[in-house]
């Protein structure tokens, strides 16, 4: 077991351990050239500790393109501690994380993520600045479905504008993949703007709620089975669950246009971009589509202000906008131009840290 | 592999990655409850990171034990670099290990170790103040064999006045191993206190330097092989080289009355300090009796002062008499009287450290 081997793209592996409070956590710093890593911490009872570092390495580098991608001053980090969410959690557990963070000197900055919810952070906070997503009562954003789900419509916008050469969407057919918060605000959005929906979610009641309220707005949702929704006859497919489920099953099913939608880590190998490319399927990079959470997280650091995130979350259209015209350009994937123009980003912003500057203000520390 | 499994005892591993420099560092923070993480940085060419990580965590947990019997304020870390000292040393190298040195928050001190010298560290001053054990001309203590080795001579005291009720050595005979930069200086320390030697080196050179001075001041220095010297007719052995050399094989050669030296880890294990109570051998513990170094390198953050460093290292004197007293009291071997004085001074400063303060003086923050 090589450690270094496994980290051998990311500059820090951080393992923190407080026998007292049962804290295991291993924070990665995949990338620091935008500024502090940021990432959410994952609460977990991983099989062993290969696994929970596997997890950690992986998203850090992720959340470097993610953060380059969306223009936030971040770069990419993430941590796992090991537990189960719903018995080992303890204040004071949270506590000595916090002060696990502050140890990094306000190189990672982390808020909530698969297994811990807003308040965990309210107890790290009391040991350490280096926050970010608390709840609204603490000077947070609060919960960040909303500039997600916006995000996601300012994608859909960004690949109409792509495929028809403008943004209407009335009459156009979405096909929406879970109805959670991100999901259910997104098919708001596009009934809104006139799209009529083919969804599924495991949940029926949610699937009930939404087709009567595209009744009330004249409009359609029919509910298909989760088996069905790859298969229907839409313009668009909008992901908004789990990942991986573009995969070589699927692709086959896939009717529509373009790949729009929130979820995490959609295509099952980078490997499946090159295989939408050939099937003339736009596909949406999703750490750019699903950039408006952390849009919000990284601006929580100015203070809150809701309406300052929804305007920076237009970012995302811009975005876009870029890597479909690079992708044509350059004759590559949406997923290799998307890369590229992060790694560019970084490159270029490695200059500008070099310029010297004797008292450098330092931009994240607006709440120290 | 469960790198939690190993660092049970400890608080923090930090592993550091940097491509560019080829720096590949692991710094092991143990214990901090006296104070930030201080231990030196050793260079080797390890075979594997696993080997690499074991120095690290076995290493920086004597230095919280070493940090508490100088009563330093410090606590106990390590860091090894894996790479070759003759071969991949940069001045970029150990700016980039400063840097991640930085990242710590000042909680961790370091300084040169096996395979690193006190010029590398110069360079990782220039990214960091976290240095302890600087050139005298940049501030530092310099060279530490100077307090080491009156450490060892206090140590010696300490013995005799307990093995014989005063501190004279004059006429008695030491068996010294290692005539390096402490070993020398002990010996002349001896010599000039009346005592008689016999010493062995793998340099007959440094050995014949000793002699001809023995004779000069009109005494004794007998030289021996490096494997008579176990057996020799001397009141005290005192181990200046490497470790490991009190086992079960030299322990039936013996025939002083006590142990007493700067080498580090002198015990193959704890085991033989039982050995030598049943046969009647005083051992003082050598993580107390070679504290002059880093009674030096602790002071150094308080501006340089030989002299007030010299007169730090008599805490040595006392440590040990506390360690003879407790040992004969709690009928244990002096190395278990020793660990336990160590975790008493660390439990007693738990409550210290939980006494509020609005404003804290960070009394290692002197330099920055």
């Amino acid at each position: 077991f090589d450690l270094f081997e496994k980290m051998k793209d990311h500059e820090q592996v951080v393992f923190c351990n407080d026998p007292e409070t049962g804290l295991k956590a291993i924070i990665a710093i995949h990338d620091t050239t935008l500024g502090p890593a940021l990432g959410g911490t994952r609460m977990r009872q991983y099989e062993t500790m290969e696994d929970a570092l596997e997890d950690a390495l992986r998203l850090s580098k992720g959340m470097t393109y993610k953060c380059a991608a969306a223009d936030v001053d971040f770069g990419g980090g993430k941590a796992v501690i090991i537990g189960d969410p719903l018995k080992d959690k303890t204040p004071e557990l949270f506590r000595a994380y916090g002060q696990f963070i502050e140890t990094l000197n306000g190189r990672f900055y982390t808020g909530t993520d698969m297994g811990t919810v807003l308040d965990d952070f309210v107890h790290a906070y009391k040991e350490t600045n280096c926050i970010a997503g608390l709840p609204e009562e603490y000077g947070g954003g609060g919960e960040t479905s909303i500039p997600t789900a916006l995000g996601v419509l300012y994608s859909i916008q960004a690949v109409a504008k792509t495929l028809w050469g403008h943004e209407d969407l009335s009459g156009k057919k979405f096909a929406i993949q879970g109805l959670g918060k991100v999901g259910f605000k997104t098919a708001e959005h596009l009934l809104q703007a006139g799209a009529d929906l083919y969804v599924t979610d495991v949940d029926p009641c949610i699937v009930h709620v939404l087709t009567e309220k595209a009744e009330e707005m004249g409009r359609i949702a029919v509910s298909v089975s989760s088996d069905d929704i790859y298969g229907v006859e839409a313009d668009m497919f909008v992901p908004c669950a789990i990942g991986g489920i573009i995969n070589d099953q699927t692709i086959d099913q896939l009717k529509v246009q373009a790949i729009v939608g929130a979820a995490n880590n959609q295509l099952l190998h980078e490997s499946h971009a090159e295989k939408l490319k050939q099937k003339g399927i736009l596909y949406a990079p999703d750490y750019i589509v699903n950039g408006g959470g952390l849009i919000q997280v990284a601006d929580e650091l100015y203070g809150p202000n809701r309406k300052r995130v929804l305007a920076k979350t237009e970012a995302i259209y811009r975005s876009l906008l870029e890597v479909f015209s690079q992708s044509d350009a350059l004759h590559v994937t949406t997923v290799e131009a998307a890369n590229h123009i992060c790694e560019k980003r970084m490159d270029a912003r490695k200059h500008r840290n070099s310029f010297f500057s004797p008292r450098k203000r330092n931009k994240w520390d607006v709440r120290l």
